[in-house]
């Protein structure tokens, strides 16, 4: 078919059913996402929508009840998880939305199904944390006038998807400062999957930090995992058992560190006498076990990104499309110089 | 207006219309939560629907995208809230259901704007997470057809309400019983709000324990407050600057007892030489930390309320309308016999 280079405002839904060969109802269907429709004539019209940036000039006939907001991890990890929950529900409530709670079962990009019962639910827009669509799925969405904002990128997304994250590379450098300042030397670091951004931005600061105090590392070292507690256990127990063991440790996230501070213990390491743990997030458990550790603001970025993707949805243009809020440094019980 | 005696299945809306002195349309508004009615029109048509136990035959026109779930907690807590979403999500997905997540900024009980949304969005059916319905409340979502399923109950419901829980008298024994059998013989309980079920059901637990065992207890080491780390600290605290204090703490759950081992760590007292701990719920995090705990099966009780709710939805009885799950003892580090 030959590519007819039209007006984004000027193709209707009969100029994209007769270049895609089906009737309009056809074509409403699929933008609706019904489920009785061919998976090769879903395809074809699909490609035409996206060849003309064709975009619904509403959500769709009237839906029934309050405005949703689709809310969507890619797992529902722990206290990290429930930060983020609470920053959303809470932002949603105050501008009269409701949510709805999806689960990827531990993949970082949804499937069909999932987005086809979005097209249907018709929501105001979507949040995806440390999940992304692929191009196609993004113009699903955005055919239908379904803006999204992503919370905590995992990879590096295009620039003009909205993306509200934290700046990971100052919590690396601030949480390794504060080690090198107390005296340590030999740093272990256990970051998250070596192929998601922000692990990777952690890792850079800590090296950063180094360069900058003029003390070398020993890339041996860093680890990378998951940011969950059993590889903070496995890692810490590994890093603890060698010949020349670090003095301290800096977790992926407060949930990794119990897993560093559960084989300190079971190998008669004395925090912080004997090792110095600095977390990642400060998720309100930290505040019992009195661990030094990097605020991430999930509450606060949740929030913004809530605020972000309904005014994306009331056709207002954000002041900014991609917004890291700020980290900083909580000292507590768990971390001091370095003994002997 | 007299009252009529009229069969469920014969009253119409016509009905319902002209004993409440209104229009047709305007008992449908009524019926689907729609805002413009006035406060004093709403009231009048809900006591006739209450009247006739209308029953609507359908949950309303097909509403778009696939079925809706409520899941409404009086607050989303901690760890605790989420295993119950995790439980939820699951089954939810499972059975092809969104979910839908509320919170009630702590109240036991929604207000009206909340259920009018939900009869808005028509969703097959509602969970309410420690937070109950009025009598009221629950006619309009009956009138609806809009089932309801109740879990882990935060008072006494009337006997025709399903519900899921877990059986907390069991919980608060074993914990006990655990504690005697090593030889405590003044074991502190914490437990949640006097005025919530499940709290007044442990102590009964430990009380029974002592009982069964010969061994008196002191009314004074139970205290009751909330589920949180704040209250176990404080009672905490409390408890072991006495002049005879506890051997052992029974906290009312996990996060409380964070607090619990706050406390005792401030006040130099090593878990578990000096003071046993035992938690209840067993969160992911207890493994980490080695607590000593009572398992309330959360995932489970929330993929089973999830499940009788969708049969309810389809029309069918549940084998049974209150379901105990049951509780188990899970035995790690932090108890032990007492010293001396």
């Amino acid at each position: 078919m030959a590519r007819k280079t039209v007006e984004p405002q000027r193709a209707t839904i009969g100029l994209i059913a007769e270049e895609a060969g089906v009737s309009v109802p056809t074509v409403s269907k699929v933008l609706n996402g019904r489920p009785d429709v061919s998976v090769a004539t879903r395809t074809r019209v699909e490609a035409v929508l996206a060849r003309h940036s064709y975009r619904r000039r509403t959500r769709g006939p009237t839906r029934t009840g309050p405005p949703l907001i689709d809310l969507c991890f890619h797992e529902l990890g722990n206290e990290w998880g429930l930060e983020i929950i609470r920053g959303v529900e809470s932002a949603a409530a105050e501008l009269g939305v409701g949510v709805v709670l999806t689960e990827l079962g531990g993949k970082h990009r949804p499937e069909q199904a999932w987005l086809d019962a979005v097209l249907a639910r018709r929501p105001i827009g979507v949040l995806l944390v440390l999940s992304s669509l692929s191009e196609a799925q993004r113009h699903q969405l955005e055919s239908r006038s379904i803006p999204f904002v992503v919370i905590d990128t995992e990879g590096e997304p295009p620039k003009d998807v909205p993306t509200v994250g934290s700046n990971n590379w100052n919590g690396g450098l601030a949480a390794t400062q504060h080690l090198l300042g107390l005296g340590h030397r030999r740093i272990g670091m256990i970051s998250g999957p070596d192929d998601v951004l922000c692990s990777r931005a952690r890792v850079d600061g800590y090296r950063s930090a180094h360069a900058e105090a003029n003390v070398p590392y020993d890339e041996s070292l860093v680890r990378w995992g998951n940011f969950d507690a059993d590889m903070g256990y496995e890692h810490g127990r590994d890093l603890l058992t060698q010949p020349d063991p670090p003095t301290a440790i800096f977790a992926g996230s407060d949930v990794q560190a119990l897993g560093v501070l559960r084989a300190a213990r079971e190998l008669k390491r004395r925090v912080p006498e004997d090792l110095s743990v600095v977390g990642y997030d400060n998720v309100p458990l930290t505040e019992w076990l009195g661990l030094t550790t990097i605020e991430q603001p999930l509450r606060a970025m949740s929030r913004t990104a809530t605020q972000m993707l309904v005014a994306l949805a009331r056709g207002e243009e954000p002041p900014l499309r991609r917004v890291d809020l700020a980290t900083s440094l909580v000292v507590r019980e768990t971390t001091s110089p370095p003994t002997a």
